[in-house]
């Protein structure tokens, strides 16, 4: 029987490893004047897209990026075996309108900003397992959504601090199947490392990236364990939206356990604005590593540019109830490995 | 190769399957003195449990729920592969903190009142698919943390309406393994059937089971065409929450569809609370069916009283803001089948 679990929190598809066999990216203006600006789908001119509310507007996001990744693999909703997914408002209502919309069985998750890896690693059970040949795995989020949930109403104007990064408003998706697909290089998802709560107290809810980092190290450091490779043997490491300040702690906390990030590592909070667009320390929200994945990294990995890519979303599990209480802040990350065929 | 996936919807576990080898149950004084008191391991006194918010002292029945399991299955945090579950608290902050406290991989998920079952059905995936020898599904929920955020403040003292049903104040946990338990009387999961989000145009938040009941229905409809059983297969078809209410609206639903639960048909909302505790239509939360399973139907399960039941918990997706938004309630329903070996 094929190894399918390494040490304590690795897992890998060596039976049917899923394949990548589309992706579509739906993203609001500032994303679409960005640096990846011509690689998304569909980039809003107006962040209510025409709809009554930011709440509906996201919701739409969301079914149009899984409609437009099922119009690339000329999938129909009736085939997909499964929609995973989730966002970032209370009782992921995104996702949760989105999938009515889709008709789709749906799995609903919760791993705020590492929900697309979770999503993908999920759906990577589902495909090798044998229990389904379609999934769909997709997360999104909204600046103007968010803005209103987490922090304060638009309409204030508040200014925001020096570490504060913009939730971006995006809605990616990536189809899994258990073909491969030559359109998509045979690009595969091949192991993946479940994620452990990491909590080093931070309570400042403007300073994400620090809560987010310990976690994203945790789960780096367990994967090199568990599978025995070097971080060498990756041509991209990926996370999600550490942004600027987190970025300089994980690379600061891996280099305390022997890892050295430095010329392999990418972050799609970085990644998606200019630094001229006045984004302080650059993109977050679920939405973020879901775009940048869908429209931009899988490319690479088509094109040749890596051979073989780990990605990570990083997530901060905190409410605002739970910051009013006093609770820090403690952060998550879930990887999967991808690898070009 | 087993076959592993059953028309559209359905999952079977035909490997490894996935052995229920402990679970445990915690609950408020209210649930204590209903008619399943005595099962259940520990009752609080007190609904903060000495904690200085109702918030910290859900977090911790959480924790104690996965704790007293795993005690009675002599297993160690360290030992176990993965921890999955939610809760109904914005951004899952419960099951997060928890998570945190337990320090164990995690994947947090976010199905309303149905978690419970998502959790059992990803929990079998893993193990099924050898992938994990040692899960921990567990979900709660709290009357008062959940009367604050989705209604009113207690102080209020608002009136609950005719339909209305009350959050239990529980969390259960319960533990798969890829070992047969001799103790459990080799309870496992054979199957189990994702649910689509069905949505019959209700709009009022203090009616959840009429919300829930068309989901209910369709996911039972989904399993007995995916597997070409009959209702007359299973010794008991438990739902989660639907109350007094949503549950005959199932029988008429069900019905129509020439399926007569007649005899066999058991609610946890219902089983949870006496009628003269006063509680309207019934308990709800994804702690009640959680509980309800942990401390009793699994009971059944072990001393033959039920030989195959379909476990249903099922979930109302809305959240204050889109029903404030005018959006309806959509619901849905995942079911997994315990079999007594």
């Amino acid at each position: 029987m094929a190894i399918k679990r390494l040490g304590k929190q690795t897992l890998t598809f060596p039976k049917i490893p899923p394949y990548i066999c589309a992706s579509a990216a739906v993203v609001g203006d500032m994303e679409g004047a960005g640096p990846l600006g011509k690689s998304f789908d569909v980039v809003l001119t107006d962040d209510k897209w025409g709809e009554k509310s930011w709440e509906k507007a996201e919701c739409r996001m969301f079914e149009e990026a899984v409609r437009t990744a099922m119009r690339k693999a000329a999938w129909t909703p009736e085939t997909v075996d499964c929609l995973l997914g989730g966002d970032l408002l209370n009782q992921i209502v995104t996702a949760n309108y989105a999938a009515r919309q889709l008709n789709m069985p749906f799995l609903g998750l919760y791993g705020a900003c590492s929900t697309m890896s979770e999503s993908l690693l999920i759906g990577s059970l589902l495909i090798d397992g044998g229990y389904a040949d379609r999934v769909a795995c997709t997360a999104s989020s909204h600046f103007s959504t968010a803005e209103r949930q987490y922090r304060y109403p638009l309409e204030m104007g508040s200014t925001s601090s020096t570490t504060a990064q913009r939730t971006v408003t995006g809605a990616g998706s990536v189809l899994l199947s258990s073909r491969p697909c030559a359109a998509h290089a045979d690009v595969r998802i091949t192991a993946a490392t479940i994620g452990r709560i990491v909590d080093l107290g931070i309570t400042d809810a403007s300073n994400m990236g620090a809560a987010m980092a310990p976690a994203a190290c945790d789960t780096i450091a367990a994967h090199l364990r568990d599978t025995g490779r070097k971080i060498e043997d990756f041509d991209a490491v990926v996370t999600g939206d550490l942004g600027r300040f987190g970025t300089e702690m994980l690379f600061s906390l891996a280099q305390r356990r022997g890892i050295d990030l430095s010329g392999r590592h990418l972050d799609c909070g970085s990644l998606i604005f200019h630094p001229q667009q006045n984004v302080d320390c650059g993109g977050s929200g679920c939405g973020c590593s879901a775009v940048v994945l869908s429209a931009y990294l899988l490319q690479c990995l088509r094109a040749g540019k890596y051979r073989r890519m780990l990605f990570m979303a990083t997530g901060a599990l905190m409410s605002p109830a739970s910051n009013m209480q006093g609770e820090t802040i403690p952060g998550i990350a879930h990887l999967v490995v991808l690898e070009r065929g």
